[in-house]
């Protein structure tokens, strides 16, 4: 297993509280005295208009509709407000003493004034990029599914935000998440002690840095148990000095498949379509990557690898290749997942199932939900933040799961055999 | 919340790798390697014989039947069980030297030669109490049922065992399971330390302790949403010197309900029943640990309670009261469950319910399957252990849960009702 990186944890906590946009000019307090406006995430069905479309769908996803407070009501709730903000700056850790703007509101000024280019810094590059390939998603697994995903954007009054797309109960899935998530936070002191074991540009001396973390997490649950559940995360990790220039940086990801019931040429089909991303860049992804994967995403109590895996890696920064040769290996992966998981789920979620079979999905769910409450880091470190977006985090969860006592697969059935390779990974391609 | 103690962790490990009973007269490597024999728990229906019904029935759960294994192959695993108990006994924490007899093997001489009385160690006292009452507590709950429950008896090869009892898929119960195991083992160093913070009587001058845990635990999750589930554990926890002697010594435990549907006469008697057997003892108790209760068993990331509670406590040692005292208290606590919980099964069990009814219950047991995977130290720690009995450990989830993003109950509806409670934990009694 690899060891605890607090890299993961965070950029997996980027489904994180919900609140208004903040605007450029506005100082940190003043945005987070809007939380106090606003109680629920705002739920808007995705425009998609025809003209100018690309400018204008990332305005609307940056800029959500203003406030159904009235002014008046914002007004008796000044007192109220006064008290928050002056408990929350006295009881947050130590900010650092800066006049220097922050990259979040660098950032902000930056898109309101010369869009995203190849030359803007990576933290945008990366928010458009993983932008633009959830609508393409979401695209095409409305166009499998015949079901339009639930859309809520939700905004982090320090900066961020997110968009969460969920299918639920649909005609092929039973339920599926594909969620972006764009957060600007400080890191406190520990945190940065802990990262240090892997980015040796952190400075050690400070009380805390500003950050950015950006990612793209899918979850697919078909309802059909010949269909595999797939899951996919990628994401990029930025610290800043105290002149909110870029510290350290790295990347992190992968994409794995768990089968309730094993067909050898889907596990062979997704493998070598993530193999053909990584052969791009170099070939020694595949194999370590693929190895990580088993290693991470493993039932450790019950000695069982979660499905039949794919890539996983993470702190991925300058020590393995320069930014621009990783940005464009995690841009492949990402980009094979359609052509990786289409051809099987398209296969699959027609084909005749019996009771038994269902029932055995949902004992196979439910040792997904083990995996995800019990081992995954992300998970773990999202529900135990204080304020976190419980219902992003717990997207990745099926509807339903089954937990059945000393449930054991008849000698001899497919059950038993994936069991067999779930107890001993195989090399697919 | 408590601060995390290791006691409760451990007593919870208690469900842990079963394998030959242990006779007296074996040395610890000779037990461990007899392990090696046994790969699947010995199951046995309850034999019940009518005459001297008692002894009998403890001896059948001291003594398991004899292995299955031929002689023969016994003879063929030597070398490899050599090569075992070398490497077992250098890669594990370094033994104690001594040749003073083990607890363990104290414990199995005093029980064969005399049997269990008032002046038998504690050990064997509450190893004897918690097991006379899995027994009426089956048997009660078996008549409410219908349903036989399954028994599963497992030895550890360092000493102890347990006897797993499930009753899955009956007329009353979706899944109940009653437990009791008995564990004697050896605390490294890292464990003694902490545990020091609570008990100052530990040795913090040696590299490890011999231990000894024994607790009853349960689960009873009903069909019908109108009736709640309910959850029971109390344990004792020793720890001996290196002649074998005790040195610190604990109770902990507690009994919780969790309603899909509230009925506020259901919580008044529970709380009562509760109450009462610990005002016999201390009337501050019942405040003090019911409060205990609703800050240990939250789902912190929801920000509600996992049920309406009831008791919970730990650590409770010679600072508290004397150690008969406290196990007279802990022996009343255990002695009101059947009264706290019969009544409110019987009135619930048969009442009509709605098919929505049946999917609001199951999305609070994907709420008490978060509680359990998440923040329960005592799952967490037994999973997390190499070799545990992860079946014995997750019988406390529910046959079937639930994850529905976003759902929220309807404004005055009981549902909402409900969660009004879990988040403003109520004074019933």
């Amino acid at each position: 297993m690899p060891p605890f990186r607090p890299s993961f944890r965070i950029s997996r906590a980027l489904e994180l509280p919900h609140g208004h946009a903040p605007r450029p000019t506005l100082r940190a307090h003043q945005i987070r005295s809007r939380q106090l406006h606003s109680s629920s995430p705002r739920q808007v069905e995705s425009p998609q208009p025809k003209k100018a479309a690309k400018q204008i769908a990332l305005d609307s996803w940056r800029y959500p509709p203003p406030s159904k407070w009235p002014n008046r009501l914002r007004l008796l709730c000044l007192p109220l407000m006064v008290a928050m903000v002056y408990s929350m700056l006295t009881s947050e850790p130590e900010p650092v003493k800066t006049e220097a703007p922050t990259i979040a509101e660098k950032d902000a000024l930056l898109k309101r004034e010369n869009g995203v280019s190849e030359q803007s810094p990576m933290r945008l590059r990366m928010e458009q990029f993983i932008k633009q390939h959830q609508k393409q998603i979401v695209a095409e697994l409305e166009k499998v599914d015949g079901t339009k995903f639930k859309i809520d954007t939700w905004q982090r009054a320090e900066g961020g935000g997110g968009i969460t797309c969920v299918l639920q109960d649909g005609k092929v899935f039973e339920k599926g998440g594909v969620n972006t998530s764009v957060v600007y936070g400080r890191l406190p002191r520990a945190a940065i002690q802990k990262m240090r074991a892997n980015h040796k540009a952190l400075d050690p001396d400070v009380d805390s840095l500003e950050f950015f973390a950006a990612g793209l997490s899918m979850v697919l649950h078909p309802h059909n148990p010949n269909a595999p559940t797939v899951h996919l995360n990628y994401r990029y990790f930025e610290t800043a000095d105290e002149f909110g220039n870029t510290n350290a940086w790295w990347y992190g990801g992968g994409c794995d498949l768990t089968p309730s019931y094993l067909y050898d040429e889907d596990a062979i089909h997704f493998h070598g379509a993530i193999k053909q991303a990584c052969d791009k860049h170099d070939k020694a992804y595949y194999p370590r990557f693929k190895k990580w994967c088993d290693e991470y995403f493993n039932n450790k109590h019950r000695g069982e690898t979660r499905g039949v895996g794919g890539i996983f890696f993470d702190d991925l920064d300058e020590t393995e290749k320069d930014q621009e040769q990783l940005f464009s290996f995690v841009q492949d992966c990402l980009s094979a997942f359609l052509p990786s998981y289409l051809p099987i789920i398209n296969r699959r979620k027609d084909m005749p199932f019996t009771e038994e079979q269902k029932h055995w999905q949902q004992i196979r769910r439910g040792r997904y939900v083990e995996f995800n409450l019990v081992h995954d880091r992300g998970t773990a470190f999202g529900l135990n933040t204080p304020g976190a977006r419980v219902e992003s985090i717990l997207m990745s969860l099926p509807l339903t799961a089954r937990w059945q006592y000393m449930h054991e697969p008849e000698k001899g059935s497919r059950e038993e055999r994936l069991i067999d390779v779930l107890k001993n990974p195989r090399e697919w391609v």
